[in-house]
């Protein structure tokens, strides 16, 4: 049974509004005996403030929840981060929480922050099923599917905000073709996310137009499957690849880490990234121009969507539910691509 | 005021065991009708299962709460990951809040968290007063400082874990002056956490026992003084000294990311890090080994901390309160450090 402020009040021989006081820190002219004797009570006895009422007295704060796949992933940091700035702007404070792309986890955070009173959620997972989000919106839970477009069989009321993975995809893949390359490689961790199906599709059409010859390496999903191994997901393909009879000339990674990780792969395998082989990533996030070579890559217009996702979860009720935002990626050229046989 | 489950019964034209049956899943003999009336109704009048209630019925979970200075850094990504995992297997969830190292913020979350019920936080600011803490380990909350060692003035019950962070910067420094190196920096943000001055004492006081000339930069907080920008504050660092009538020959920066910053700086100056310059880091984040050239640093062992945090959060009560543990740093030497005059 949870432990009632009369019974601290009891413990410490005091009358619950000196308790109360205590609590909320109006004890400038309490004698500091009193004072003591009350916070032991509340620690002997574990005395929780109810959160709903400390609502209704303080006016306290609201808060968002912000479901990610990997905080190891420096890309989900920096959202998050932004997710937060913005959010506080409006008096929301963020609680994340780190589902490694687990349905079932996503769930059961979902019913915590449900269970905690926070209606509004981020969720950053881009699982092609969304049936675990379901009974959430139908008791009024708004959810924001960040870096995920709608999918057949969508409930109502979810609301999607994301880059166009597609064409961010063709962006990257053309700019390879017009350096010269021919023999191109997408690489990709687990493919169990709508993002990276969308970027391979982008990927896929680009080449199948030219009909240039062009492999898909992804992970077989032994590992996690999530954005932690991503560096590792990418070295492994570099060696693989690199060794087999036509190698390709260039790389198209599924995101910044995992193109970091062709980058290393490359080198050790003794090829100079730029120069013998091309690679370009997705995201840009802050290390793609701290690497050396600086890495080309897709810029996704994280603060936007940040700003968007925020806004339509403290905006009045409904306003945007079930609306379908897409934004436009663009094409950051470093210095990890270089015209085809550069090394030659 | 808060909504009943007798309210959405009434509303719903059924009895509070149905509403209740609805909201635990217990609705597999149920008409379909009633219970979408049920839905519609919970929809309807926003109403919220009470969570200590939910907890008592459904055995639920428990929460450890994890504050970050910035998830932004990888570093606290990874470390984020870890602690999660860890108090997966003990039942605990992990609810992530980023405090930028601001007091103010750090007490407001605390005061959400426990109001929330979360009783157990590890909190890794690393701020030399923890004034604000205070009331809540005198209320009962348990909380691990985290890379942070005591203090005087530090209030009974506070646990802390931390790396030997003096010990690591002696490794670091005295690694370079065996190299040879004879003119060394420290570059570091904002000096306002204890785990960064215990860095620069290290380096200090190796430096001071051989005499050797060396220069401490430190950024002037007119940034935001966290570590999302620790990467700049290398770069700026680089630039800045490199550029003076007597540059350094090697640095030690105060974390990987700032160490990646120096080497992007360094480069900025057309000069070869590992060859030219040798640049240490600290912390051993993932991305230390896919740098390149791949960065020599100095190795937390994060997953033994990680375990010993959570290890002490889940504990029986009392176990290890108030102890401090300090756990060894490891050099690891990698391409970003060589013998002074390598490059000529």
């Amino acid at each position: 049974m949870a432990v009632t402020i009369q019974e601290v009040a009891r413990a410490a021989n005091v009358s619950p509004s000196t308790v109360s006081n205590v609590l909320n820190g109006r004890d400038g002219r309490m004698l500091p005996e009193t004072k003591l004797r009350v916070e032991a009570a509340i620690a002997r006895l574990g005395y929780r403030p109810n959160r709903a009422a400390r609502q209704l007295r303080t006016g306290r704060i609201q808060m968002l929840g912000l479901v990610v796949p990997s905080v190891a992933n420096p890309f989900w940091g920096t959202f998050a981060q932004l997710v937060e700035s913005v959010a506080l702007r409006s008096g929301f404070r963020v609680l994340l929480c780190n589902s490694e792309r687990d349905p079932e986890r996503e769930h059961e955070y979902l019913e915590e922050l449900w269970a905690d009173g926070v209606g509004s959620v981020v969720l950053c997972s881009s699982l092609p099923s969304i049936a675990h989000v379901e009974p959430f919106l139908r008791q009024g839970m708004r959810i924001v599917a960040f870096d995920r477009i709608s999918q057949l069989g969508d409930p109502a009321g979810l609301t999607n905000i994301s880059v166009d993975n597609s064409l961010g995809a063709q962006l990257a893949t053309s700019h390879l073709l017009e350096l010269g390359h021919r023999r191109l490689a997408f690489v990709s961790g687990k493919l169990q996310s709508v993002n990276r199906q969308e970027r391979l599709t982008g990927f896929r059409s680009t080449v199948d137009r030219l009909g240039v010859p062009a492999v898909v390496w992804t992970d077989d999903g032994s590992g996690r499957g999530g954005d932690l191994d991503a560096a590792e997901v990418g070295r492994a393909a570099a060696y693989e690849l690199l060794d087999s009879a036509e190698p390709p000339t260039a790389f198209f990674a599924v995101n910044d880490m995992c193109a970091l990780g062709v980058c290393a792969g490359v080198r050790d395998a003794g090829l100079v990234v730029g120069t013998d082989v091309s690679v370009v990533g997705f995201d840009d996030i802050a290390l793609a121009d701290l690497a050396f070579p600086a890495l080309t890559t897709i810029r996704q217009p994280l603060p936007e969507m940040a700003a968007a996702a925020v806004t339509y979860l403290v905006g009045s009720a409904d306003s945007g539910a079930g609306q379908s935002v897409m934004m436009r990626p663009e094409l950051v050229v470093r210095a990890s691509t270089a015209a085809n046989g550069s090394g030659h």
